[in-house]
């Protein structure tokens, strides 16, 4: 049988090189890499490759794609399993307006209940566990220890634009992957209570935009926005799309009247239906409007028919949309153009494939031809793993070990490119997990707590978490 | 009997001094007066004083309202005629993409097929008309003739702001105003081809903003926009809004389905039935089109039909809207807030005060109840002068002295607070000409010919028609 790892003097190691991985975080943090702006993401894969090397991966290498580069590194510790970390490297924008510091400066900040975060873009999604996990392997090398498991890191730069490179790159290292038992993403999942929650898998995603000019319609102002006075006999694109989108949802704007758009939706399984059961005991609704500052959800629905809403409705969200004069005060123009951002996140057994073509027969069916469709991402799929899975029973042994009851979620409505692991043609288990807390990502103040003694884990938990997960996983898969 | 001015010598005397005017008009182009954003007016008007001053005003000042101050200013002639010059000396802002010279630089440019124009925010609208009536004044006294009638100079700053403050100002100097005969407005009426167009007329004008947040509604996000994934479960002003816009039109963006909204509409009166018929004859829908970019009129109608449209037709028209993220990329937001700035043209017999109320009632008959109007202008009513009046007859002498034949319009879409003085209580008639061209008015690019010789008139050609009008108004009125 394998040995346990000493974990109590790498604990001590992490306690005592607190200052050190805090500044190592801060680095990556301030290293923008904003991948819909290609804002240092290549300044960003080289940091990750020195990364790499300096923990002794025997490769570490930067692979190019169509898009912006996966960093990819092994680690071979001579074990019997191996396990694919899954990272990405790349943060939303940081244009949003309402942050109180600079978002890409990596500031310490005391954050009530929390004691010290760092707020700042990709605290908590998700340079702040990278470093996190990456501390924790240098922490059991530097205490004598050897890693339990051989380590392959998949680092994309394009998770936020919907990892559509990364299938390029699994292709290449198909035979790489398939070598390995399961795959890992180091999160943070304790929410603001401390509560741990833990999420066996995420919705699908596709995204797109939705324009309409004068010039594509045929009526209308072709070239520049005219005077508005001339509404009077010349169409509106911003009307128009208007109607298009109007026709879309019920007036409430959650029922979906796509056609076809509910068709593949299927019910909770039995697993998930079980894990209901428990989940609905301890879900906190409060704590989650508060971290969104929601007073309501739809249709004011509590409990276990809020949580059918969030994990099994598909939905059709509005992100953006913009036409004509925006700013403060009056100008009279008639706007020769209008686009909407939509996205559309997809439930089991809902296909990536079947999107696009039920908008545009929406459209052409109530008489919008004119208006495009321009596809920003290639979109993924749902992944979902099974609470049976070894994987997965190594992560909650971890969260009992620090004697916490995670919340376990059949899955998540955000979006992550899972599926690109978890089902065909690699079909690996899927985990992510680890004992910290952060918020706001999307959103302006993004934060991860560091400090310890609030009503969560700081920095130095979350790296032990990692550590008792890479133990646990060497034991139990 | 009056003596006719010696207008050769005038003509002359403009012919000789055209760098001199032309650096006159560059130099009131290039203080900036953006009335929205508040940039250059009181510089601009300072500069107007000053103009009013050097022309030999008996009185010029600075008359301060709750908005952007009105230039007044008194230019006695001894004559028995009195003329109100109605001027605006605010612009629309800059910020429009595909100006390709810098906006307020006052820049000479050769435009195919005019010739120099001169391309700058504000060269027709209209900044160039208000120096180029200046410099006829001027070189009417500087020859040694005598001004024909007496000037009473009204030039507001918030024109392009719906003229909300002007009511304050007309109250003010109501006594001065009733003296007057008729009101001039000074302006450039050829189009492209040369062919001079006589508005008596325009439509009236309420603009808002529609809004919708979180907080307001008790649904959806309350401060911020939160991850994308929440539409699963939290409500979206943004498809709320959606769904509130696309209730108050037909599926075509353009039939109105505000309760009552056509309910005060008159049909043609019996003079414009006679103006139309004159019109279509010499209607150059071409032209107009080639001017907007405009390929279609809605329904494709032509001739008569798209008259009737534009004349007689009242507008609910979006000037803007925007939500979310609208940057390039990708972010999956759910916005908490989305405005729409929407305006109303008012044909006779619409009222003013009957359009907010209307557009309220439609939104709580719909269930839309959350949705704010915030009124930005105080909004201003239709004006019509008929072409009976010996003002109106004036223009129509100085266009056949110069040789042209004008095609008379009933009223423009296009909305000024022309009833401020056309209306209750000072009824004057309201006039406004000039031979000249230019384009682009809220618009990039927007030009003023100023070089002879093109299809249009050219600065001299414009100065020598305002001096024409001022004499024709001396001897008709």
């Amino acid at each position: 049988m394998k040995l346990w790892l000493n974990k109590q003097k790498i604990f001590d190691y992490i306690n005592d090189h607190y200052p050190e991985h805090l500044s190592q975080l801060q680095e990556l943090l301030r290293q923008p890499s904003i991948s819909a702006e290609n804002r240092g993401i290549h300044d960003c894969a080289e940091l990750l490759k020195g990364y790499f090397n300096t923990l002794g991966c025997k490769e570490s290498r930067i692979v190019e794609t169509s898009g912006h580069p996966v960093v990819f590194g092994t680690f071979d510790a001579g074990a019997d399993k191996t396990i694919v970390v899954y990272l990405m490297y790349d943060t939303q924008p940081v244009d949003d307006p309402g942050w109180t510091v600079p978002p890409l400066g990596g500031r310490v900040v005391d954050l009530d209940p929390f004691g010290k975060c760092i707020v700042s873009r990709g605290a908590i999604n998700t340079k702040g566990e990278l470093r996190a996990f990456l501390n924790a392997c240098d922490s059991i090398i530097a205490v004598g220890e050897t890693i339990p498991v051989n380590l392959i890191f998949v680092a994309e730069g394009e998770e936020e634009l919907g990892s559509r490179h990364l299938p390029e790159f699994i292709e290449q290292y198909m035979s790489e992957m398939q070598r390995a038992d399961a795959v890992f993403f180091p999160s943070a999942d304790q929410n603001q209570n401390g509560k741990v929650t833990m999420s066996l898998g995420v919705k699908g995603i596709v995204y797109f935009e939705l324009e309409l000019d004068g010039k594509t319609w045929g009526f209308g102002p072709t070239e520049y926005d005219i005077h508005g006075s001339n509404k009077a006999w010349v169409d509106s694109p911003a009307w128009r799309m208007v109607q298009a989108l109007s026709s879309m949802t019920e007036t409430d704007g959650n029922t979906v009247l796509i056609e076809g758009f509910y068709e593949n939706v299927v019910p909770p399984s039995a697993e998930d239906e079980a894990l209901l059961n428990e989940l609905e005991q301890t879900f906190d609704e409060g704590a989650d409007k508060e971290l969104m500052k929601v007073n309501r959800f739809i249709d004011d629905v509590h409990g276990r028919e809020a949580l059918l809403k969030y994990l099994y409705s598909p939905t059709l969200n509005i992100d953006g949309i913009w036409s004509g004069y925006i700013d403060p005060g009056t100008k009279t123009v008639l706007p020769y153009k209008i686009t909407a951002k939509v996205d559309v996140r997809l439930v089991p057994d809902m296909t990536v494939s079947e999107v696009i073509p039920k908008i545009r027969q929406h459209l052409n069916n109530h008489g919008f031809h004119e208006i495009t469709i321009r596809e920003l991402e290639s979109g993924y799929g749902w992944s979902k793993t099974s609470i049976q899975e070894p994987a997965a029973q190594a992560l909650v042994k971890t969260y009992r070990d620090f004697g916490f009851t995670p919340e376990i979620w059949p899955h998540v409505a955000g979006s992550a490119p899972f599926c690109m692991f978890n089902r065909a043609p690699l079909n690996l288990p899927f985990v992510m997990g680890g004992i910290g807390h952060g918020g706001r990502a999307h959103a302006p103040n993004e934060y991860l707590v560091v400090e310890e003694g609030g009503p969560t884990g700081g920095l130095a938990t979350l790296e032990k978490s990692y550590v008792s997960i890479l133990d646990n996983l060497s034991q139990i898969l």
